[in-house]
């Protein structure tokens, strides 16, 4: 979706693949392990901790993006709900020091305790922070494998983060519905 | 804070004596039952269930009004960190059809469980339709009581909300220093 050329930084990683749609000040990305089909986040382009950093440029931006992607992820994932949330802060849960909305698609009885989404977000699969270092420390464990200094490590299939390539393809897919639904709004 | 003639509603609720702050677009409402202290609304004046629903003026005016309240909120209860959360339709909790933001300001080990707020906000103690539904009969059975139509209904300490007076202290209080951060930012 962003031009070749961009690279886009959640914090301080790398996410340049998960983006799936780009505006002037905000962004939106697929998630490593979404916490249900159709969980994504959306976040300012530049790099600040608290939504109170923010410039009302960057709140407008912001929300209005927050509405347009809410739209689409709801009709694609056909939600009847939808939970939006900001952890501001590390006493809140944050755990990327990036101002960052969650958007998380819910339709009747996808949970058997509705109360576990909350959970989910605070627990070790709403991790982001963790769940980026996993995915960098996995990716330069690949690399010395390759060059033969390391040994295989053991995928446990359980907490195996996303691929890659699916993540591309999941951002490629909502990027295009994004164009669809822009199209008709004019 | 409002003007008296005004009466604001949330949702199917009279909730004037509540508000401390309002806009052309939204205003802002302390709780009748606070999950922390702190613990306020920020919502459109116009009654609409979903986000989607809003205008992209209300969406800025809606978020501008959180940023603002926020930043307030957190120096007076002395927080490091806020939760902001919309439960953006009855699937993803949602008590009274009327979006709103919750805003709840956090501090480091406020709670024995940080997952603990969001049971809380999907739980009984959070469950807004409900509380305002039990004051509204309890105002109902203390003017039938007036008229020595009903017994005295006893009151439950711990599930007692706030009375009006206690909620118009607060709400007249987060007024004047809405007013004086106001005042320092120009």
């Amino acid at each position: 979706m962003p031009r070749a050329a961009d690279v886009i930084k959640f914090g301080t990683f790398v996410v340049t693949s998960q983006v799936f749609h780009l505006t002037p000040l905000s962004y939106a990305l697929v998630n490593l392990k979404p916490l249900l089909p159709g969980h994504v986040l959306v976040t300012p382009r530049r790099i600040v901790p608290r939504f109170n950093d923010l410039s009302a440029a960057e709140v407008q931006d912001l929300f209005m993006t927050v509405q347009r992607v809410s739209r689409t992820i709801e009709r694609l994932f056909e939600a009847s709900a939808l939970n939006i949330a900001i952890q501001d802060g590390i006493d809140a849960g944050q755990s990327v020091p990036h101002v960052h909305a969650h958007i998380i698609p819910r339709k009747k009885d996808d949970l058997s305790n509705p109360d576990a989404i909350y959970a989910m977000m605070e627990g070790e699969d709403g991790d982001l922070g963790r769940q980026f270092q996993e995915r960098d420390a996995r990716a330069q464990l690949n690399s010395f494998e390759q060059r033969g200094k390391f040994p295989a490590v053991d995928a446990d299939e359980n907490r195996k983060p996303r691929t890659e390539e699916e993540m591309m393809k999941e951002a490629d897919w909502l990027a295009k519905e994004m164009a669809k639904d822009a199209e008709k709004e004019r």
